[in-house]
């Protein structure tokens, strides 16, 4: 039940909800609150801030924008440490609850890696491209939506899917994996939605989810994933089925767990102290990231806003004002300044396209950037759950040394829950490990990126000078 | 005597005053109305418009700025339009009332150049450099004051002036050829002084003031000029001769029309109306100068403010969130991200040091550019003053010819008023002439300048930002 104070209840982590499940109705997107502040039936240049990612990609609760996501987090984090906990299933599963048969093509393996435990490596990994965004309609066009088309790369069949497929999965797999990091899907939004700038970056938005999917070796092979992936778009029949089984999938909750497979033998435990230690740096570290992340994101909206308006009108103010200076020489009735006047106009022009250079830079160059910075920000929003639990774990160990301590327990019922804590170590550890992975691979490709188009702009600036200085020889 | 509502009396056009004849008191700069908008004490970054130049250089009068100084110009030209022309001396020279011996020293030659009329070249061009501002004292430290070191190439003697002399010479100047646009000197300043901006801006200004100064036949080989620059400043004694025999030339007023020489035999004669369309177009041309000098000026200040702080704020805001991003890789324990977090604070270095150099370059550019643009703006001003006595002249042998016509004249003396109408007309012609020829000179050369430090300053960020890029490389 909801604290005082804090009007919404909060899902189990999975963050699932009931509409995701079950019903095939048509789901309407206009029901939704919009929670983009500012992107309502927004027309370009209002760039989006990724505000309301922080507080995780709650589907289908009606969420309110800005400070009440964060407020939300917040409480979660404090009333809910424990309750993650047992919601994941964590605590059951730790204290030896959970029993079930698990099939070999279940197993998600942990492995030692050269920097510690991590995700076995997918033997067949893929891509899968997001193209093609058209409208499509239902009910003679009484109901419209946006279509997108997805070509894996291991199957090369190309097959539709609507922004509320997207969603499904990611309920799905929010619910199934507790201590993996399922990257956010960007924004539902209520109005707007068939504007081509809005159509353009959700399709970007997608992609950059795509690949964190298709990059994640559990998440990439996962069948809910192969599912949506495969399922002939045409087939309304085995796109049901498949929705159902994975619905009905019985390895989640605590028997999620049973499915983790782990390096065993000597060298193969790891010290709780050295666990401990290695999760509150990270967490000191996702904490800081989240932090300046969140600050690049808003610095890169004002940036870009900036070049679109104030730079741009300063540029092609100067130009301007030398149009005029040239229209002045113009009037030499002597012809002194025949080339001279000429040579001003086209300086004129150089300053103005350089103004409409500006205007332009940020869809070259920030919004790329503010799109991953939106994308990390749904991450860092999973750590701190996907922390607790491992902490939830640590803490059931320290609790069963002490009643073993106290003649409390049974020894064998404590190594048990070591055991058991040591399977979720692993697990926190091999996903620790992917995000630094992935996120060295994803903001060193950005900033080289972002830092190419920023040589290239400014190397499209001066080229217009020259061009402009050299008029001036023939004067 | 002042009209009603414009409370300044209008000096003769050469808008000499008494305190720059006569009394060799010191005068004290801080009596004077500080007419700088904005530039009270000021420091940098806060550039001046040189609005009040527009009113022209109104010496030793309590000229208040802005709009006053525009209404008041305005106002001359409606009332004192016959007055210009009566007051300098030209109606009295056109009807033949002055009379006087001309030394071939005073002659001031006009001749038929390529493109008409134009000021015979000086036979010995020079150059004098302004250099060295100190600050100087009297009366045992009481009074302060900044001495300028001149070289004239052609003496090579060094002298130092201070601002008054400047200004004495330039009462001398304005008073003595209606003809001629003496350009204006920086404006004067109360407070301030002493600031090494002001000082240095002010520098600029005498070195522009001192180039068109030398630029100009005519100017450039007068007495009182010539003495300004060579009189040994050691030497008062010589100074206050050479002051006191400039102050009782004879040869001003109207007899100062009668040291003009112009070309004379057949196809030496100038048609009036080809001469009345040259200077209408010649007023439209200087109308539409000013109008767009005055813009550009402003626009440039405008530029240079913005490049100081919004666009170095910009830029340093998003050196700032890199270097916070960068900090949080430093966070990374397992030290995957190494190279990156350096990578990242270099890149956050580079955008810190784009915003500086963008705070710099408006010394680099726009500041000679508005330096150039306050001086024609004083010459624009002149101009108005300078058609009116050929326009005065003009209207005298319409009004001539007409006499004749009625038979109120005889056609001698009518044939003597156009005589004398030519010579104005040739001078008038001439210095039109001489202002179009500077006119491409200086902005074609302010213009290449202007450019060339903008590609610099282009390519000095591109250089920044090729460096950070190459940081990437080792990640």
């Amino acid at each position: 039940s909801p604290a005082a104070g804090y009007p919404f209840p909060l899902a189990p982590y999975g963050r699932s909800y009931q509409p995701n499940q079950g019903s095939d109705d048509d789901w309407d997107e206009s029901s939704t609150v919009a929670d983009e502040p500012g992107a309502l039936g927004s027309s370009y240049p209002d760039y989006e801030l990724s505000l309301s990612s922080r507080g995780g990609h709650m589907a289908g609760h009606l969420h309110p924008p800005g400070s009440s996501a964060k407020s939300s987090a917040t409480v979660s984090r404090n009333l809910n440490r424990f309750s993650t906990f047992v919601k994941s299933g964590g605590e059951a599963f730790v204290l030896g609850e959970a029993s079930g048969f698990v099939k070999d093509g279940d197993k998600l393996c942990v492995v030692l890696g050269p920097r510690g435990p991590e995700w076995q490596e997918n033997p067949y990994p893929f891509q899968c491209s997001i193209e093609d965004p058209t409208k499509q309609t239902k009910f003679k066009g009484m109901k419209s939506y946006i279509a997108y088309k997805l070509v894996p790369s291991h199957t090369r069949q190309q097959v539709h899917r609507r922004y509320k497929h997207f969603d499904w999965l990611y309920g799905r797999l929010a619910e199934k994996f507790p201590v993996i990091s399922v990257p956010h899907l960007p924004e539902k939004q209520a109005t707007g939605r068939f504007e081509e700038d809005f159509i353009s970056k959700r399709r970007k938005g997608l992609a950059w989810w795509m690949d964190h999917m298709c990059s994640h070796p559990v998440l990439a092979q996962c069948d809910a994933f192969q599912h949506f992936l495969t399922c002939p778009s045409t087939d309304e029949k085995a796109w049901k089925q498949g929705k159902r089984k994975a619905e009905k999938d019985e390895m989640v909750g605590a028997n999620f767990f049973l499915t983790i497979s782990v390096p065993t033998g000597p060298g193969a435990g790891l010290d709780l102290q050295e666990v401990e230690s290695q999760v509150d740096g990270f967490k000191a570290f996702t904490k800081k990231m989240d932090e300046s992340t969140l600050q690049l994101n808003h610095t890169a909206n004002e940036f870009a806003r900036k070049q679109v308006t104030g730079f741009k009108k300063e540029y092609q103010k100067v130009g301007h004002s030398f149009k005029c200076l040239s229209q002045a020489f113009e009037l030499d009735q002597q012809a002194f300044s025949a080339g001279l006047n000429q040579a001003i106009a086209f300086t004129a022009e150089a300053y103005d396209a350089i103004g409409d250079l500006f205007a332009d830079q940020p869809r070259q160059d920030l919004d790329a950037m503010m799109d991953l910075l939106a994308l990390y920000q749904g991450h860092l929003a999973n750590f701190p759950d996907i922390v607790h639990v491992q902490k939830g774990a640590l803490t059931k160990v320290k609790e069963s040394k002490r009643h073993v301590e106290e003649g409390k327990m049974e020894l064998q019922k404590a190594e048990g829950i070591q055991e058991r804590c040591n399977i979720i170590s692993f697990a926190t550890l091999a996903e620790i490990n992917h995000f630094h992975k992935i996120c060295v691979r994803d903001f060193k490709s950005q900033m080289q990126h972002f830092l190419q188009q920023q040589i290239l702009f400014f190397q499209k600036v001066t080229q217009k000078l020259e061009e402009a200085l050299h008029k001036y020889n023939s004067v």
